[in-house]
């Protein structure tokens, strides 16, 4: 794959005529390459009592346990991005609930939306950028093995609520559940 | 301001090598032009029983009324976003109570992330791309000359729980709603 930092490319970092912040432009033709946060979509799935998790197949966190979730693309809704996403990673076909929680992860500029969702039959498999994919029940969901923070907080939101049907989206965790987030990533 | 469109600059349509999806990849230097959608941030802002609107003094839809909302920026968090946003289009300073709504723009690849939010102090004036910014009770409101349907969504949103404290964000209008609101892009 090729690099994707401007830095390796003929790019200038300035701010552009009538802007109020530093863009990356082009030295050679004057492109100016507009960066704003990316949403990523994804969703807690559920086949009866179990969670599909996705054990990752790629850096970052590869070997670690992550649920179904990627990069929005153009033209899509959030809701069919994260179904794409879960049958991009697990070959799963979900069908959306509702929304779980929206994370603001600002030093990565990353909007996250997860989703509540359900499989209606246990089929699934490892997609290409998945090592494998299983259900577990909440106890044996690999706590010790997960890829993100994320993940826990979507995770344990989803149970707070699991026996609701209508209940107001989560934001980023706070207090404990943060603090055990991170223990995560020393990983 | 420079042209924005890669057609304009150096870039060749194809799908890079790994990718599933066609990007503009610069013929000149191999620069992938990853472009995803756009995370749009603003706010329904209130004083006692009126609401902030804002008169666009840039196109699209010049001279037409519109909440304070725009891109979200790399770093910022949405709420922040749409704090920045309504200062710089109204020089006020707002206080973000609540998720509204989050609408799904997917023929221009837009998430938009509006929220309930508060004027302490009637305190606000025309920034650079605002020709006025006034307050409206609702039926002052310019519904003849709102600018975009959501604007008119997320009023009509607002209205419909502005007693209720706790609400389920709401997402893109239907039905009757939104047939009436696409009656703003006839003017």
């Amino acid at each position: 794959m090729t690099s994707t930092n401007p830095k390796d490319f003929g790019f200038v970092r300035e701010i552009p005529e009538g802007d109020s912040f530093e863009r990356d432009v082009c030295s050679d033709c004057g492109w100016i390459n507009y960066v704003n946060p990316k949403v990523v979509v994804g969703s807690v799935v559920t086949f009866e009592d179990k969670f599909l998790l996705c054990r990752r197949a790629i850096n970052p966190r590869k070997g670690f346990w992550t649920l179904p979730a990627g990069f929005m693309e153009q033209k899509e809704t959030t809701e069919e991005g994260a179904i794409r996403e879960a049958y991009e990673e697990a070959n799963a076909n979900i069908r959306i609930r509702d929304m779980l929680g929206i994370y603001n992860i600002t030093h990565i500029s990353q909007v996250q939306i997860m989703y509540r969702a359900v499989l209606d039959v246990p089929e699934f498999s490892a997609g290409p950028e998945s090592l494998e994919v299983e259900l577990f029940t909440w106890d044996e969901i690999p706590w010790e093995d997960l890829a993100f923070p994320t993940v826990y907080w979507a995770l344990h939101q989803y149970n707070s609520i699991k026996n609701e049907d209508r209940f107001i989206p989560f934001s980023n965790a706070e207090g404990d559940m943060l603090t055990k987030s991170f223990e995560i990533m020393k990983r």
